[in-house]
């Protein structure tokens, strides 16, 4: 039986109020309005930035909320006015949009919306407007999103249609996390990082770009000695210290990018996921770790900006957060360094997700290492709850039906 | 009578310890070793950075000094193994060299140059090696130029030849500041500049280059309301109005680029000089002021990256300081700026200024309305109080014979 045009009700994890835990709800999810599309989600994964809402920011008038931005599903009907889309298109809802008119969306030069911000609230990072109810009340939309939802509704403009082949369990992760930290090096930090550069991935971790000629990502992690720049960062830091020092002749891979040493992770030799995680010829990688306090969060920033080369360094902040400064030296930029900020990787949304989902069908971008636990709807406080104590979570894939958890490999799989 | 390999004695402006006036002593400058020119410098101008060292990072160590990075001259003698250059020569020495041999010079990417970090020592800036001593003392060549002294020996990587047809007491001003403010935006911030780009210049003041399509750069001051960003500039500022906020079809000249406030210039209504410095079309301009204490040089810096554009706004911090931290909010990143760091403006050192120069003669730049105050080297104490004390000193050009005074036109122009 159709459920277009009339009020869906469905299951969510709905979380009431900041710092608490997210409650499996019956919500009501109204039919999608003009320009609008009402999606089936059948897979979603955590990210940080749900804990960062959750856990961290909590601002008082961004609940009650649905959570979840990485998410995908199927169109279950769309609003007046959408031509885009049809029923049955599998599809991934956008935390940023793409309206592929304002003077953003019309040029090269950034993946940012000029809808975005009218239509989002970033401070608290939620949707102004909600399609969902719970017992009588409105629920904000995490981000216009709220993945955490069986269905939802997405404004057309902030979900992309993906290859039907897609195995959503999978590409759901392409919804924020993987786009954002392959897209800061591939599109942010671009050619730079061919020679050196630094990416402070999710705020709480690290991805490493050294390298010399073509584009050559590895995964680091503080204190280890490999290829690339591991030799710099494993040194000793002192007022002394911080600027970089070269050897003449040095030159490309395995040069020294400074001395310098990223905060240690809280866990001496932390679980550490062997092989590169984009793909078999190193072409890319995260140092993950790197969790620890707010004040750590800053810190680990300015020792990546610090760690990245002078006279042609990189530097990316990515992720989502508003809870502190960063501080720096400024002869750190004035000697030649970059800093930019990355939001969603530099990608276009519409553009981009499609894309990446069309490159890991390809084999040239990996989903799979990164998910290392299945787990179903109602188990959403354990998710949370994984994320917010391990040093080495990097995604956790929620479904209705399997549990899995990345970055340990399958050493912490859960049973299914 | 030929000076060549004789030890020169002249008068030089000796420094003996930090935040004291500069003596006017009787130094001796050694003839050039293998691969240095020894130069009788005819003009020399004033910058932040000479004060900087003097009167605020004051590090013991680098003292007795003898001041002065912007300056020009005539080569009186060449060490052994010098080709390039021949006595009678017009020649700027440098502060920062260019060897023209090591990876950097070869890049494209930077003007660093790897004989720089082993020759100079940043900390405190001072060439580690110097031919100057006075009364039986070494006294430290200031970033290895010292132009406050009538003669001087440089490295042949710091010194470039220029046009013989240059005015002496006019390109000196290349030596440092023109190329460092001018550089900043058409090479540092490069075609980002055509839509909005802040430079905090010299640490102390700013340079704001709005505009659309070409390169536009106009001068605007602290709550001004003009062309391009000016608007942007003087609204109120909290942590609510942080955000960038644009109208649909906005774009290019004319534009808001944010709701900020510029720190006040201590002066409510300072003098200001009209028209754009650097052509009559409209092609660059300082914003002068914004000097203030050294917390303020953090804050304008963060004002500065703050006012500029979301999405791909680009900011320039230039000059030099090791004084104190910049504090900013990640945000300001992730949402598409980028920061970025510039020392003297980008330009490979010889190979830039020697263009400035041509630049100057082909009246593509303007110096002449940098200099306000001819005076003489006696009067170094004089213009160091000037540029201490007063909001609106750009320049101070100091020769043997002639004074005047920078930024504010001719008003404040002393007696010749």
């Amino acid at each position: 039986m159709s459920t277009a045009g009339q009020v869906i009700r469905c299951r969510a994890a709905v979380c009431w109020a900041p710092d608490t835990p997210a409650a499996i709800e019956e919500i009501e999810v109204a039919p999608p309005e003009a320009g609008e599309v009402r999606i089936k989600i059948v897979a979603t994964s955590l990210c940080h930035s749900d804990l960062y809402h959750l856990l961290e920011s909590k601002a008082a008038d961004g609940f009650p909320t649905v959570l979840g931005h990485e998410g995908a599903g199927v169109v279950e009907s769309v609003g007046p006015g959408v031509t885009e889309f049809q029923p049955g298109d599998k599809v991934i809802p956008l935390f940023l949009c793409q309206c592929k008119e304002c003077r953003f969306c019309q040029s090269p030069r950034t993946n940012q919306c000029e809808r975005a911000w009218t239509r989002i609230r970033q401070e608290i990072m939620a949707g102004v407007e909600s399609r969902f109810t719970c017992k009588g009340k409105r629920v904000h939309q995490l981000m216009g999103t709220s993945t955490f939802s069986e269905y939802t509704v997405v404004n057309q403009i902030a979900v992309t249609r993906i290859d039907p082949a897609a195995p959503l369990d999978k590409v759901c992760l392409l919804g924020c996390g993987i786009c954002t930290g392959y897209g800061a090096a591939v599109n942010t930090a671009k050619s730079q990082v061919a020679e050196v550069g630094i990416t402070v991935f999710r705020v709480s971790e690290v991805l490493v770009c050294p390298g010399g000629g073509g584009l050559q990502l590895r995964r680091v992690r503080p204190g280890s000695r490999g290829p690339g720049c591991s030799h710099g960062l494993q040194g000793g830091r002192s007022q002394k210290d911080h600027r970089c020092r070269r050897q003449p002749g040095q030159s490309g891979q395995g040069q020294r990018v400074g001395r310098h040493r990223l905060p240690e992770p809280q866990r001496p030799e932390p679980a550490h996921p062997g092989g590169d995680l984009w793909d078999d010829r190193g072409r890319g990688g995260l140092l993950p770790g790197v969790r620890g306090e707010r004040g750590g969060h800053g810190e680990v920033m300015r020792s990546a900006l610090e760690a990245s080369m002078e006279a042609w360094g990189v530097s990316v902040v990515v992720g989502w957060t508003d809870m502190f400064d960063i501080t720096i030296r400024p002869r750190h930029l004035i000697c030649g360094r970059t800093w930019k900020g990355s939001m969603f990787g530099g990608f276009k949304a519409k553009d981009g997700v499609a894309g990446m989902v069309r490159a890991y069908l390809e084999k040239k971008v990996k989903l799979d290492e990164f998910i290392t636990h299945n787990m179903a709807l109602d188990q959403v406080n354990d998710a949370i709850e994984l994320m917010r104590n391990s040093q080495w979570v990097r995604q956790e894939t929620c479904t209705k039906t399997k549990r899995h958890h990345p970055a340990r490999g399958n050493r912490h799989r859960f049973p299914v």
